[in-house]
């Protein structure tokens, strides 16, 4: 078990999400213990494969709900051809909240402001080297320089990510939004008039993007509360992602 | 003119708000200049006591909702017995917006960094000492050791204040809540449950206060965003008097 605790402990340090499933009752193996992490890769053993594969979809499940709780899992015994029962206490422990920003303009500076005082880790990505400088996103926690969809395509976005897109420009938000739409992000908002947001809807229709997936577009961005101001668009991002997160929306 | 300018730039450079009032058309004084100050009173002359008058109320009005227009005023002319006729130029200058925050708990140190990022001044007042500290408040631009109700009565309070009450004690926020209630202010909120407001404002109202000014009162405070953390809470408030601020709400 030393060892597996201190995989859950490094895990937890570099601010990964996992889950732990211990066995606590049943014909054998109690106290044995399973990690669990996002993409379904586990850690450890249970001593019965067919248990393992049952409950990983419930483990990935606790770890985005924050969830403990103990699940019942009835699994057939191959020598007695006759089936038996585990209870396995299953808790999910969700990485931080992250926050993607696409686009390094005046929003994107006081939205980070915004985000940081709620502890979300907070990435900004843009592929215009003077918007993207530390000198104006000093606590961003990643700063990428690049095309924002080569880099998302590259890595891990969760139902903790939430990823807005503040460029202005088809070149940049319609590549990002496809590759946003195509994985299960919690929150995905981009700016622009109704218009702006029926247009770009329009053109990612038209290459394949289908209709119940375009819904999932926050745009116009934010809650309705009269934002003209950068900061104030920068505020209303922020409850919104909030909201959505909370399920309030 | 040369007085009434230093006058401008020196009320200005204090952010405190005033409007300016330049006859632009009428029989005499063309370019005349009045400046007019929250309070009503004025600097200058128009050199018509009358039309002075008449425009202090528009004046006021110009100076919160920051508009800028022409308007006619039609005045006795004393020697002739007929009445004349001047066209004025009217400018408002609001103050920057205010945010009071009233119980320096953890809300109130989130609620500092937000108003600060939207540009409001911000000043926080609480009866502890240990509390209201510059180490918790860096970045308030008043940080006041007090009882809130005896620090409020002494100051002006504005359409562009917005006040917060975040002390969870009958003993700071009725009397606080009397004070903010009596005056012309922006936003007025309170923390508390749905019965703890109801609670307090039935006590208001045995006391003394009016119902339709209880219905000022946002409490439970913040838009419903599903905040649970003080973070949270914090921006469901800013984005509350944002909305407020802007007729949204």
């Amino acid at each position: 078990m030393g060892e597996l605790f201190k995989q859950l402990k490094a895990h937890l340090e570099q601010e990964q999400g996992l889950a732990t499933a211990t066995i606590v009752q049943g014909p054998d193996h109690i106290g044995s213990r399973l990690l669990i992490y996002p993409d379904g890769t586990t850690v450890g053993q249970l001593g019965n494969a067919e248990l393992e594969t049952a409950l990983i979809p419930d483990a990935i499940a606790a770890l985005w709900n924050t969830r403990a709780s103990v699940h019942t899992y009835t699994v057939s015994q191959q020598s007695a051809e006759q089936s038996i029962h585990y209870e396995v206490f299953i808790e999910g422990f969700p990485p931080p909240p992250e926050l993607i920003i696409v686009g390094a303009g005046h929003i994107a500076i006081s939205l980070t402001t915004f985000a940081k005082a709620l502890h979300y880790r907070v990435t900004v990505i843009d592929a215009r080297a003077t918007f993207a400088t530390r000198e104006r996103f000093p606590h961003a926690d990643e700063l990428i320089v690049a095309w924002p969809d080569e880099i998302l395509s590259q890595r891990p976005l969760y139902p903790s990510t939430a990823i807005v897109v503040l460029t202005h420009d088809p070149k940049f938000d319609e590549p990002t939004l496809k590759i946003a739409l195509s994985r299960h992000m919690g929150y995905i908002g981009a700016i622009g008039s109704r218009q702006t947001a029926e247009e770009r809807a329009e053109r990612l229709r038209e290459q394949g993007t289908p209709a119940h997936q375009l819904q999932r577009i926050h745009g116009p961005i934010g809650l309705n509360i009269g934002a003209t101001s950068p900061e104030e668009i920068a505020l209303a991002i922020m409850a919104e992602i909030v909201a959505v997160r909370h399920q309030k929306q």
